[in-house]
């Protein structure tokens, strides 16, 4: 796998939002790893991942844009000190790093903003690739919901819910 | 236990919004049981209680609502075939059933939409009373969330995730 050194992560910016869709579209539309509805429309799409509690970042490497995250407050109130985030790397880009460098971007920025806790809700247990990154980093399962999940191709499959601690 | 044999529970109506509210705010106020900012306005806690895919019901007796409670899918996509729900039991209202009244009716209002299963989220573990009744009912522990959620007086403390199948 090559790593690519060139790989700036930065906000989301208006600008984006054409090359935003066309990393979001093709994952919806799959139905592999988010619970979204595979025919959402672009605009809705783009409003669930660019939702006012949500901070968007997007992974650059050379004028082209490779990949995108959000974080936010897990819940409000009395569990707002935990975070979500949701990651998406373009078709063209995966095996450079792209997904490791999100990761890591994010971890950093959750701690930035002081959360105590990052939590993925609803990781689809077929997603082997990205349970492992996960693991790799600290996340651990913390919960599997039976058969929660309808693969498109597998059907009726495990998730999971993966927590990780940000204070020691 | 007195049991109140004529709660009736039916849909929520416009003209319940008051009623609906005065046993919404005093539990989000108090941050005990549901991740919502106790400081929410009465607007935002109608909004979240009745938003657009949420099916919501009350608990009537004599006239009285006592209780209400929502059913929504508990994740678009490939997650719409488990369902959510949450309860509130109006203060005045409590010990006299109404919280199994609701329990049972969700229970069988999910059979009868096709859910596969109920999910509760975010179970704050220091809420025994409703851990116990919903393990009674069949629900089990599925995930632990360590001090995800943040009490008024207890501090940081775990939440569980609650899990119940609807077929055999």
């Amino acid at each position: 796998m090559v790593q690519d050194t060139h790989i700036t992560i930065r906000p989301l910016t208006p600008a984006d939002h054409a090359a935003l869709l066309s990393m979001l579209l093709p994952v919806f539309r799959a139905g592999e790893t988010y619970t979204v509805a595979p025919d959402i429309s672009a605009d809705a799409a783009l409003a669930f991942w660019t939702a006012p509690e949500k901070t968007v970042f997007v992974a650059e490497s050379g004028g082209a844009i490779m990949g995108t995250y959000y974080i936010r407050p897990n819940q409000a109130g009395g569990g707002a000190h935990i975070c979500n985030c949701g990651y998406i790397t373009a078709e063209a880009a995966t095996g450079r790093g792209v997904a490791r460098k999100m990761l890591a971007h994010s971890l950093e920025t959750a701690r930035a903003q002081g959360y105590r806790g990052m939590q993925y809700n609803f990781v689809v247990s077929e997603n082997t690739r990205a349970v492992e990154t996960w693991q790799k980093a600290g996340f651990e399962i913390v919960g599997r919901l039976p058969q929660a999940f309808n693969h498109p191709t597998k059907g009726l499959v495990d998730a999971f819910v993966m927590f990780k601690s940000l204070v020691d």
